[in-house]
């Protein structure tokens, strides 16, 4: 193995994850990876600054776009925010009207430069540009033959294993992709572009979101349509399961490289964290889901009780859906500090035992003397929730009800969340008792599979699961799973 | 005149301030300044730094520490926010268990590391450090008197006249610091260190905040109660107008530097806009009262609609507090992008016009086809009302209602918010007809002065009009205003 | 193409080559690149640091270093100097005891992040890293074959294809290399290193400097040995033209790639301008070889004056030796300015014509009046020789008599100097007089190759033309040049 | 006593002082600071850029350039070289014609930021700016008797008294500096603008140089002649000692503050250390006067040996002087590696002790085996001499002769040169004969007061001892010294 060292990680300290924070003491899923694409536009860099700056939450450990003018590649890839790692200058030196762009989240160690997206190659043809939201099952026996007949790697990313399988092809690169694309088993947003060219697709289960949306005459594609918003262009639907679009002089191919149809399956955990709340998926807006998953959790696991307050910033939506459904006043109970970040100092293990807080607190005068019912998301290994529960209590909670709006995560992800191992996951051993008990409730619900699925989808959907991978909390993984012997969490992207 | 230029200012290209953008787009009034202090704790310069970043909304321009260890000052000031100035090893080399820290908005113009506080200071009797928040409205007068008798300023902050009225005195610190306090006139939160000694002084009619809390023994002075909860302290008091405590090593000295009682005129734009909604002031939570200003306004100005929405993030807490008090659901119909900051690159005015949007959206998929409720704290030149109005129409709201949730504000303030020009005051010179036509809404009202006394304070609030300064509403300012032929405005710290 | 953009380049404004400027000002050759190689030193990094510092005049562009603990690799590449390219914490991350390090030049437009070195590779075996200074010649026809066959390549650098042709290899690493090392032609210096070995090579004709060393039971590896010398380590012996030296648990394992033996012709460049003066190759100092230069020039191009002054930096030491043999006292009539540097503000072309100097200027009290020699190592277009004679008459000297240590340089070199097109070296089409009068000097003399064989190598040197390639002044090329249809000139590395 | 703390202090871990490193390694004295001026220039501050980086050796901690449009001044200081602390854009943004520039040496401890020059003050009249070359002996005299006043102070530099005694005066600007140049005691050169002025002054003695030039109509001013060259100026004379000049709209007024005609006496140091060799103060260029050092160490102090060496950079010309006299050659046995520099690494005590070295090595192959003459300038403590001697015995020297082209150095200075406390000075309590044993040479010697009169002022210098002070060799202070109790060292600006 071979570790980069970038500076920024070494001088500012103490790296940061948005929601997965040092020392266990934040333990949400970490979020994956976005990607964005531009076909014609003279500006294609500034979208997509503004278009992966939308897309932020998504990856905010690296950025890179990189574009072409039709004749060569200009690019930029660094570690950190889209706003620090481009600035004017560099942002202006990216001329060219196609250009592909990707926000990126890693797994823990290998948090480096070298991985940063897209990822640029010269083969055969010319010049090779991929960005990618998801992760290949099969990537790690792709590459081990690859390496077995000569192919050296640049990066851990499993990426690069689909431009040597186009590389490696003797035909065309839209036949070369189509080939690569059924040889990949997993969970994947591709964009690939040349100096003429850009190539979109979708995994045969469609368990990662992409979306098309028009400006002007130009093209565009990202993992949420909040990016379209964000750049005043037009959305135009949602890339299809098993879909290959080619763009090129002549315009729009629309294609697939699977011709077969399979059950379609979007993460669900896109409804339920991950995605922006305004975005919208499936022609469902991600807010409006998240209220109708409080309100029915209302519904199925209703407390009497003084307030209800959500754990910002993502179960904020579906606390209000719970306060409507029932009555209960919705309470700002717990706040986030929105300066935080990745150059942020922790505080030390010293002060923190004196109760300086990182970046969530209990509002005391809200909730002192109250019951509370708390919203979240999910629960992974459970130390977030004791935690919270334990900030509400300090503050004076008098009981504190916890409400779940999905139901117990038990299995890893292998389309590309970063999940711990399954033994790290409270629910995959424990009763909704015992975790009542760890993370010192007084009551705990989880919202039920059925409840989740009528939430996003509407009580007739009439797609299997209402569409969505459960695989989560149903174990039922919508692709094979050949590991060749080792498993594999997370993002490869 | 003299300008200090700073390096970030010029080559992030385009300074951001949070609520107060480029070219018109945002015109929110600004934030004022934060200060933090402590006496008598071995990690000084930690705690302010977690304290000051809880205090960053109140002054995201410069930041700055100062401590002694008893025998010497040690302080470091810089341009961003305090995550920005400081890192790991500056502030473990400010080590001292007294310390006073500052962040700062400035007026336009006046953005200098120079001016970055706290100020620091050599007279006869040693070393003094000052940090303020608030606004001296005779200090040109003063500044003039000094200048003619042969003083030398290196600031453009009035806070450096009460420097030179402590060093001109012949008294001893705290009987200097009485006299320099009462020949001001203005709304302030002063905070005045030594190698010895802490001073505490909030201004006769106590305009802007200052509140102190304990942490085991040491003390701690913050201008919002956020700052205590972030590092565990334990709120005690408010300060008083025309207190002067006084912390040295036999501990706290209570006192007054103004024996007569005035009325008490706390900043009513504090409970509206400025402070974060997790902090108290005269043990009222903030977002509880901006609750009760949405629920009042629910009462005043009724309109039947389908959604509420609140402009991000001032305005959620009374959005919801209209939602709830008429029953009509709070949506998320607009969304701020929480990465924007200093070093993010504007869109060029050709993108603008393609529809890229700076930081705000309208999530169409909420508002398409809906009468909206539009919550809004203040109206200041109203093209930001403009803005937003017509956002949400873009995205297809048929109606917008807008509600703002404090009277029209009329009037500049002279203690310490930067307010423009009366004349750019849109409510000083029209109607609300008028102000409803420019901004294109269907409707507008604002709540009524007795209104936003009543959500603040209660109904039986004994003070005159609540203990609250109106004077940007109702033109009564609570101090003389002897400007000396030159109004001044916004915040001289 | 692609071109990796890198934020150094950007915002400095204007990037600056120690004797290649901008503009045409200075048309110095570049000098290429250095490597500097550990085995078997706990502190492998830090002694790569410090000895890449002594190595940087061979490369200011980029550097980089990759270390082993036996594990995995670490390492850090970046734009820029030694110095600003690592920092304390940096350093010390990069732990191992095996390491292989370089500085960089790059021609021009491939100034990019992705090229610098060392590169760092994954292959069926494990991790592999490489760092090389000099040229391959026919590595555009091997690459070509390489992607033909399906290889991808992440840099423009000719470098990869030894990677390529190692893991595609069915042999061991070594046999590997060998096989390797035999397929390409060209001036070479290589470092490789994996986990567990460090192979070190030199090509047949030994072109390119390397030599070997001791500190304790370490052996060191570096370009020049000077960089021995700042580490305290011990001089062995300088790398053998075909020699391949292998080292791993068991020690130093000699050995040749080619059996055959080979004319030994070590770049004469090395002599006249790049290598640092306080360096050995081939057992000679070089600034006793550059004054025997000097003195040899005075034998063979006497001028009657009254000073001597050579251009700084490099042609100091054979102005001395000019002085001496001649009798006309050494005098400083030209200075440079030792703080310039890469983040240097070039000054307008207005002020240049206003008489603003970049980093070279005339002492005019030295030269005013004064009949001048001057003394330099080469001509290669002419404008910098032109504009430093200006220089001098500007400051008075009544003549300028021009002194160049080296034969007129009229060809290409493709061993890993960056030199310009044929057609624009001016001694590759015009006379002596004719360049005398383009230089605008009074007279103007080159020394002789033998001069020059004879100053380096001394009267009786055994090897052909002293064992010096002199391509560049006689048009001699010791290897075969199979360029393929397109010539490549300059630095691979 | 407080210190600001600048963080590129901080994070580069090792502060490095050309001449004066960490750990005693290095004890040359530190240079001092360097100043210039422009009026009537639109392109002032690029001519500052210019002209302050060929001033550059005269400081290197801090640099800072204020001008003047007429109407405001724009300022900018900081921490670092001319290069770093200034970007294009930050130069761009400095319009004006009025400048003045300065950088800067500190004493050790007082390594600010706030000290950093210009200084720049706002009092009755308007905006002053301040930039100072040298120390005011009775500064804290004066200091003292302003806090005692009322004043404050921002800096510790005595600069500030300057300022002061201006704004207390109620004379117009000119008076005011006029009295206030009688009242300070030292030896300094003065820069102070306004919006509309600038003045000029060198104190009684002439201690400090400082000279005049046009550039056009403009004239420029500057501590050394060298600025001038760089910029293409013409030197028109130096500020004679009393000197007050004023510029302003009509033009350049010649006058004095102080009628008095005193014994003219610029430091000698500026000679034999501290100018750059291309500068020439009372029309004496410092390489030929080093160079006549050099020849008449040679005749009073001759000693046989194989090679004559200078230690770098400052004792080159005088080792080529002692070489061209005797006859013995000049050789390069000692390099400074030229990279070093303020964010350099520098070596642990362990890699120190293995042989890593800092900046300067011997040339082995030049000097082993031979009996060297090593030059020096000056002798402070005797650890750097003593250092280098070994360094020259390591690598093989079978006898090192010191000759130092100074008297023996025994007593401070106090006119801005940064000496060590008297018993510090290893000349000032021991024979030659002990220093020769301490250092570990073969023999020494030191120049004699009249052969340094000599070379520097020639056989019939009219001046009193040459025009020189001499009072760091033979304790005859040209000033009187009223310290008020308190000896102060060092350089105030």
């Amino acid at each position: 193995m071979s570790h980069e060292i970038a500076p920024q990680t070494l001088w500012t300290g103490d790296y940061y994850n948005e929601g997965a924070g040092k020392e266990g003491l934040f333990d949400k899923l970490k979020e994956e990876c976005g990607v964005f694409g531009v076909f014609g536009h003279p500006d294609a860099s500034s979208l997509s600054y503004y278009g992966l700056h939308a897309l932020q939450h998504r990856g905010e450990e690296s950025a890179g776009i990189c574009v072409s003018d039709g004749e060569e590649f200009r690019y930029h890839r660094g570690m950190g925010l889209v706003k620090e790692v481009f600035d004017k200058d560099m942002l202006s030196s990216l001329s060219g009207s196609i250009s592909i762009g990707h926000v990126r989240y890693s797994t823990s160690g290998d948090s480096k430069l070298t991985n940063a997206q897209p990822l640029i190659f010269k083969y055969r043809a010319g010049d090779l540009a991929v960005a990618t939201n998801g992760n290949i099952v099969n990537a790690p026996k792709i590459r081990r033959e690859l390496e077995e007949s000569g192919s050296i790697f640049q990066t851990t990313s499993d990426t690069e294993v689909i431009a040597h399988l186009i590389a490696r092809s003797s035909k065309d690169l839209v036949e070369a992709a189509k080939d690569a694309f059924n040889r990949i088993v997993g969970g994947y947003a591709f964009l690939i572009m040349t100096n003429e060219k850009l190539l979109v697709a979708s995994d045969p289960h469609g368990l990662r979101p992409l979306s098309m949306a028009k400006l002007g005459d130009a093209y565009i594609f990202a993992s949420e349509t909040c990016a379209f918003e964000t750049i005043g262009a037009e959305f135009v639907r949602d890339i299809e399961p098993g879909e290959l679009l080619v763009l090129d002089r002549e315009g729009l191919h629309e294609g697939r490289f699977d011709e077969k149809k399979h059950r379609k399956a979007l993460c669900a955990m896109e409804y339920i964290y991950f995605a922006r709340p305004d975005s919208d998926m499936n022609g469902s807006n991600q807010h409006a889901a998240r209220k109708r998953m409080g309100s029915r959790m209302a519904l199925e696991s209703f407390v009497d009780a003084d307030i209800v307050t959500g754990v910002p910033d993502s179960s904020i939506s579906a606390a209000i859906g719970y306060a409507e459904q029932t009555g209960i006043p919705y309470e700002l109970g717990l706040i986030k500090n929105k300066y935080t970040g990745r150059t942020f100092i922790q505080p030390s293990q010293e002060l923190r035992e004196q109760g300086v807080k990182m970046k969530l607190s209990a509002v005391r005068r809200v909730v002192e003397g109250q019951r509370v019912v708390m919203i979240d998301d999910s629960i992974v290994r459970g130390t977030t929730s004791r935690r919270i529960v334990n900030l509400l209590r300090e503050a004076g909670a008098t009981e504190v009800h916890v409400r779940i709006t999905s139901p117990p995560f038990k299995n890893p992800c292998f389309y590309g969340i970063d999940t711990p191992d399954r033994r790290e996951l409270i629910a995959s051993s424990r009763s909704i008792e015992e975790i009542c008990r760890e993370i010192n409730a007084d009551s705990l619900a989880f919202l039920s599979p059925e409840g989740l699925i009528t939430a996003i989808a509407g009580h007739n959907a009439e797609d299997h699961k209402g569409g969505l991978c459960m695989a989560c909390f149903d174990n039922d993984y919508p692709t094979r799973l050949d590991f060749d012997g080792e498993e594999k969490f997370g993002c490869s992207c």
